[in-house]
């Protein structure tokens, strides 16, 4: 079978094409023929040699995936042949808090990823997709929508009563709309330019603003929500932190996931004590949050946004759209070997 | 201005329609001429002397309601002149846990209730009733609204991911049902026949099941739920609890929220540890339950059930209908008096 | 090595000593030498052919223990040979919330238990004891301590500003005493006579009431706690639980972790709606719970209180001391095989 | 009688002891001879003209005090003269969560504070002080005390397993120490030197480490704490933030409660994504937070830490006092007018 992995550094011109040997399935093991996988900026990072732990290669990249089921060892009793499932990100982490032992597996690195033509997984490893999606759909899960899930529903709880706001239009903000929005939750979204006014409604927010039309989004937001909203998701960090403070409620609660806009975020203490804020920041999330988060997909028809979907050949074109930001879901890679 | 009221004892032949001298609002009081009462067990236990505390005569009676603002005070911000207003059944509690202090005053015993033509009440002792609901709609929300709204988002935090039972068809019943469907959560509801099937579909139950046809429900509802449901309403009390906490996953969560089949229920403790079963038995909401439950009744359209409407001099029929039991929603009585 | 079971049915006669053969350990395995052992109602239950699920002999019975570690298989690294080790009573409830498949497995039936000479099981099945307790105090915390910590601290959240009632003197209650006195919380502790008053204020108890000597004792327990208890534990159910209930304050929290008064509870749902309590099952803990424990029980130097120590050939005695009840703390027996 | 306040603008110098009328109290009003009074950042920062929300003079300054009831209005019944009583610091915020609405009023800014001979106040803001308490250790409790319970207690669930780590030795800190000893969890204490070695132990400190000695006390408390501690106490926000959270375990709580080392705090995304943490902002605490406090301040016997109690007329030595830092515990002034 064919992968792609980091030879011999982590640098662009390092990802290439290999040969290796076929998987071979142990008594509880599956394997999937990879149908498609997601990119996320982890893997951009840990491409530029940024990411904040020890990765080394060689390395088969990318966490994001789905793939079908093509053999079932003999003693797997979640899955049949023909299956659609996603691998776990976090392979070890099935359920109750995160702890060291439960990080020590993480696919895309340290740990071997999902850019390949077979994958052979433990059955515990994985976890069926939801019925109605197609795989570039089903891609998006694992980690954008895993990890908003768990940020929604375990760090916090998220009730029909209360407004949510969510930045940004990438996988998780878009997941997070949808999600929010089956919650029963009245979702404000706010984006850089209105190009994406309608389908962010159509996802279910309620109500878009575009920053560059309103440079003081905060307290419309505020005014919009009768003071601040009770929640907030943002994707971007950096100097982006402080206003989405400003735009929440006293007692509000801030969803920190992610760095677009830079690693280091500028909380003004006077702010968040003001505001009296909780800010979560999740590392993904369990087994146990991923098939919550497929009962729910599931239940509402839920079908998660998927910006662009490129062929394998132009895998460095799907990373480069992704860093370039501006897109509206997920950036998918749909892995023909 | 008119009321009724039970003169010297607490007997169907007591409750008389009586002349009493119009409100004298003070500066912070409204006054509101009361469109539509709901009337609840709680009215029957006390008009048949098994309430279980003390409340004594003359008191004027029912604790649902809605009215037209027709007076405000010069200091009243809350409430402007013709808005649609539910006094609070518990008028002391305005937000956190439940205390002593906070359950001394309650309307409809021992304090006066609803049943009257106009009543003076503080602005802090009323909610603005949701825009789009009619006067008979507005008054089912004081008690089983806020009763169930306290019960699903305070005590407990039904999420969307989760699936809920909701037993009987009474106005606790409706309310949950379209409030866990607002929620996202997944609803099975159960009946005696199937006479309600299609109502109880429309108003977002997903599926019903009749115990009359299913002797065996709550392993049908088990085996339904994929092990037990997650959560549990149960409105009869009685020999119902037992079943109702079959019917649950373990550490699934009942609300215990009536006694229509009997003051005592009968717990089977071996039943409830094989479960790990928790029981909430709530004692109305506060003031912020309520309007937390008229921003999710807004948001999502939600128009309450409302099973029969009867004119004010028809009151004792309306005692009787809801006595008879086998209702959908409240039974409401329109006072013009 | 030799061990008791249950040979054909369930009864006193039944339980007899058989020689079996001696266990051959696996890769990630650890055998025990069983040091000591505690029998609890559920033992007397089985024994009797009263208990409330399914199980079959032949069948090593007893669910509580404590042995030595004897062997460590190669992979092992949670034990070394020597130290003291407690199988957990639901081997497969690592973490998170308690399942079917979670339970599968239950020491003492429907699995072999722990009245035996050697034991082998997984490492992942047994926890640490703490390193100050002798081998009977230490027998007492699988099932009857990590229970009450998964009660107090999983199920509900005890403060140190909140007071908690106790009742009763067995193995539950007096850790419930312990534990609640180092989570700082004030104690009061309900028994039927003043014979076990100083022990258990030593235990941690701040009040001792007597039932004989105060029949009115809920409303003495309220009024020396403001109004009533924050929780209360409850080991009896039967009669018992409604006035517990009477005894806590508005919202209170009430633990039923025993039958001993009957295995149906009254539950008079007016007083339980009065006073909107909510009332908790717990099914045994997981080992995370169970390593809580040995922390807290480490930090707090508790020594879990021994009732009386049984040899083996006294088996019979011990049980029969367990039935007449009385008892202060657990009844041990120190299996010399 | 006399006061201190604020007259033109916010400086040293503008602070002027004035004459005032004496209050006349209402029919549920108390009047307090205020016996003594703490100095926190927050006054410095309002005299310095720093503060982060409007106060505008004249203002009586200071938020933290003590007084004795020498009147009480007919309608009392919350107090008697002799008690001693604590005004507190948000007058409207009794109990739930922290609203608008709630804050409107602020001892010592934008309201008048408490350095002022004699206060009049509503009986139900004020709190009655531990009664083992001297005035000068009662003063410490209003804003630092009822924060930290809070924080621990409110935003937080600290458990008797659980590991705090406490920075600093200021009047939060050495509370903190305090209150977490009382719940029962083991407690690492970090300080700049070894002066205050003893006396943090003395408060409650299992393990006391000196920053000065280890620049790697992050990873030295991780180390001492099983991976890290489960909770955190963070005083001086800045740069100091991201080292806090490297010294918490995956899913830690951080509380960051002040701002001593710089009102901007850095956090470093990658860091606390990988700690998986939560930062809690708290702005205060309510009525029943600081009736809380009060009753495990009294079951505990604990004494809140004074640093150094100055007389009136060296107040502003008691301000540079708390500028210059370094100090264990509240620093007090004792008004005698």
């Amino acid at each position: 079978m064919r992968a792609y992995q980091f030879e011999d550094d982590f640098a662009p011109e390092s990802l290439r094409l290999v040969e290796r040997p076929d998987p071979i399935p142990g008594e509880r093991d599956i394997v999937l023929r990879m149908r498609a996988v997601a990119v996320n900026y982890r893997d951009l990072a840990i491409m530029r040699g940024e990411y904040h732990t020890r990765v080394s290669p060689p390395l088969v990249p990318l966490s994001d995936g789905v793939g079908e089921v093509v053999h079932v060892g003999p003693a797997v009793t979640r899955f049949r042949v023909g299956d659609l499932a996603c691998p776990t990100y976090l392979p070890l982490w099935i359920d109750g808090p995160l702890t060291l032992d439960r990080i020590a597996r993480r696919l895309g690195g340290p740990d071997d990823g999902v850019l390949t033509e077979l994958m052979r997984l433990s059955e515990h490893e994985a976890v069926r997709a939801p019925d109605h999606l197609d795989p570039a759909e089903a891609a998006t899960l694992p980690v954008s929508g895993v990890t908003t899930w768990h940020s929604l529903f375990e760090l916090d709880r998220l009730r029909p009563d209360e407004t949510i706001l969510v930045q940004g239009s990438g996988g998780v903000s878009t997941i997070a709309i949808q999600l929010a929005a089956a919650a029963g939750a009245r979702v404000i979204a706010v984006t850089r330019t209105n190009r994406y006014t309608d389908r962010l409604r159509d996802l279910g927010a309620d109500h878009v603003l575009t920053t560059d039309s309103s440079p003081d989004w905060p307290s419309r937001v505020a005014a919009h929500s009768g003071g601040g909203v009770d929640v907030a998701v943002n994707t971007a960090g950096g100097p982006t932190l402080t206003p989405t403070i400003a735009a929440t409620r006293m007692g509000g609660r801030v969803h920190l996931v992610g760095y677009a806009a830079g690693r280091r975020a500028e909380l003004d203490v006077f702010t968040a004590i003001q505001h009296a804020t909780t800010i979560h920041l999740a590392r993904g999330g369990n087994r146990t949050d991923f098939e919550s988060l497929v009962k729910t997909v599931e239940h509402h028809r839920i079908r998660p946004a998927v910006d662009r979907t490129f062929p394998l050949d132009q895998l460095h074109d799907a990373f480069d759209h992704l860093a370039h930001g501006g897109h509206l879901g997920k950036v998918i890679i749909t892995p023909t070997f």
